[in-house]
């Protein structure tokens, strides 16, 4: 079984122009659920379903599906499901997400090509609203195919300017009919890119993950005193920001610490607003996000408990009254024996090196993973960037791992 | 001489109508220049000058000026002014700026009443912009009526929809013709709020202002790499938040100390905004203000120099660019004795008590001072809290020391 690279690449590479923005360095797009440039790199996928002989549906929340049947498969049978999704952050990469979409293309074409012949149909996915960065917090396609979010509350999720994903879909003509469930997948396998260094730095052709992170999310509030800068003493202030300011550090000290000794843990203050937010005005409020992730749902704990003390004692010593509220938490999921196994065996037969490691990002697998067998397998991203422009992986490497992967799902649907 | 206290608060009571805002404690508004509510602030002084006979004229900038020329005094004479603004921060208390119009146009009803008989005209002002809310930096209007500022320039400075001061000011009916010329006053004296806690500490009914502080400005700018919360670990992160987090708790320990032995210092991170801002993302990029003021020029210097030092640092240590740009530098200015004399006198007078004491804040006395003798009293501030609908300044405190104002005005007007 061959990938053709020239025909992976030229996908991907035309998914890129969609939303394309200028930068400076590396190659960037916006796409946003919804818009117009959402509207065209879903018709530009059909269109590659299509030629490619996979039967085409696009479910109640938008997520698009194409069935491979081949005629050595039962129709009935519980498919294989491969995929990702093709939205992006403002201003990032062309490889977070659409790699996996047209990897999961490229391996049924290239088990075409090869006249393999698998017992089960293969479906491949593009999920709706990964990023989160337009309607809710992300992996919403993927929650809703997975029963965690029903489709009609993920319809009415509403955008900044109060516009319901429902209405967006629709004015872009993807607004499907029932929603794909993942559970009737017998197993699913999601090729990405890795957005860390640890396979560059093992010189790792791929990665299979054992386990993505958990993840909490806090939110933090400091109510000082706003007032004025220049008439108000040192001793006399309520000053939000120093608060914050102290706790940012902390949760860097802390994260570090634990990070030491648990190398999976992080946390980031990743959002920080200031009130009144004027050079001449003491903040009176600051509001800011922690991010918390660790394969050991005790990492997570110890390092919010840390914070709390910190953030407690940042107020305390300024007058400020600071609260966190521990908002969501997503336990640590184990991908399935079965499916890394097969990964691992196609790598062999390739001849691809691989590096077993834990994913810092929950991922649409994440999601399907509590409802099938599941596994997440990365391609290697050059500098460990993801989120910018400068996210870059080599050609060579998505191909070879676009290998792996037509391999293992030959293998889990029964070639 | 007997200041009416009741007329005083029904006009300053009346101004607090504009531009009004719902507050759950104390009384705000927000008046920024050029809107309705600062036309419609703007015409009411008018017709309150003009009630008291006053002559009005509207500069260059909309700087409004009502001069009485009773006639005891030479026409010709270089007049004695007084005055403040009436413009407000966002969300701001109905005293700062306000409390000085009012009381230099109630100081002169009062001379009238008692028939006192100046030799010089006086004049009572409202200038444009002191807030810098929505047109340029603050002290707009005073800085054009000082020299310090050409009309031309000012009139030019857009807000952030790009609109310019000189249609902004048009379309209320607030475009004058020629600049006012601070030059031409023989005296200025302008009464503000403390906007600090010292007048309440110690008890005293007015503050007579020694010296305004100079005020330093720098802008800071943190360039880290913006990269995935989940998938970057602690030692790969080039996290600009951090490294500003960092920054921001060192601003306020070199502020502190510096403050410990020079009681009038204080440093001030005011605006601080992050790139991209998102939860689940490092942040690439912040920039922030450090505004920092102190009487003796000396210690302004320390504190930028120990702020450099500990921004070199906090960039260092986690592989960020930082940059700190000493933007500008207004050097600290001394009240004219003969101006505060006359102050100390009004107040044995109307057996008022007084306490000496800095400005924290520039005001437009800065401007004036320039130019003419000026000077600069002060009211108590209740909390010390400004900025804020939660500024007060009790109604018996606002009467004494515009009595202070009324006498001091009569003493310098020749009367």
């Amino acid at each position: 079984m061959r990938v053709d690279a020239r025909r992976l690449r030229h996908d991907i590479e035309s998914n890129a122009s969609f939303g394309a923005i200028p930068a400076a360095d590396g190659r960037g797009r916006t796409l946003l659920t919804g818009t117009d440039a959402d509207r065209r790199a879903r018709e530009y996928l059909c269109e590659r379903l299509r030629d490619a002989g996979l039967a085409v549906r696009v479910d109640a929340v938008g997520n698009v599906v194409g069935r491979w049947t081949p005629p050595s498969a039962d129709a009935d049978a519980a498919p294989v499901a491969t995929g990702s999704h093709l939205d992006s952050v403002p201003s990032g990469g062309i490889f977070d997400g659409p790699l996996g979409v047209y990897a999961g293309l490229e391996a049924v074409r290239a088990m075409q090509d090869a006249g393999v012949e698998p017992a089960r149909p293969v479906d491949v996915v593009c999920f709706t609203e990964e990023e989160g960065q337009r309607f809710g917090g992300g992996l919403l396609g993927s929650a809703v195919a997975a029963g965690a979010l029903a489709a009609d509350e993920a319809l009415e999720v509403t955008d900044a300017d109060g516009v319901p994903l429902g209405d967006a879909l629709a004015a872009i003509g993807f607004a499907g009919d029932d929603p794909l469930d993942a559970e009737d997948w017998d197993a699913w396998v999601e090729l990405h890119v890795e957005q860390g260094e640890r396979l560059v730095a093992a010189e790792a052709d791929a990665g299979v993950v054992t386990s993505i992170v958990g993840l909490s999310r806090c939110e933090v509030e400091f109510l000082g005193e706003a007032n004025h800068a220049g008439t108000t003493s040192m001793g006399d202030r309520a000053d939000a920001l120093a608060a914050a300011g102290a706790f940012v550090t902390a949760v860097e000290r802390v994260a570090t610490e634990r990070h030491a000794a648990a190398e999976t843990a992080v946390a980031t203050v990743g959002k920080l607003d200031v009130a009144p937010n004027a050079p001449n005005v003491i903040p009176g409020r600051v509001s800011l996000t922690v991010d918390v992730r660790a394969v050991d749902h005790d990492d997570i704990v110890a390092i919010i408990d840390d914070a709390r003390d910190a953030l407690a004692e940042a107020g305390a010593e300024r007058a400020v009254e600071a609260t966190l509220d521990h908002c969501w938490d997503r336990p640590p999921v184990a991908m399935a024996d079965r499916c890394r196994r097969a990964l691992h065996a196609s790598a062999d037969d390739v001849g691809a090196s691989t590096l077993d490691l834990h994913s810092g990002a929950g991922h649409d697998t994440m999601h399907v993973a509590a409802v099938t067998d599941a596994a997440l397998l990365f391609a290697p991203s050059r500098g460990g960037i993801s989120h910018s422009p400068r996210e870059w992986t080599d050609w060579s490497d998505c191909a070879t791992a676009t290998g792996v992967l037509a391999g293992a799902l030959a293998d889990l649907a029964g070639a």
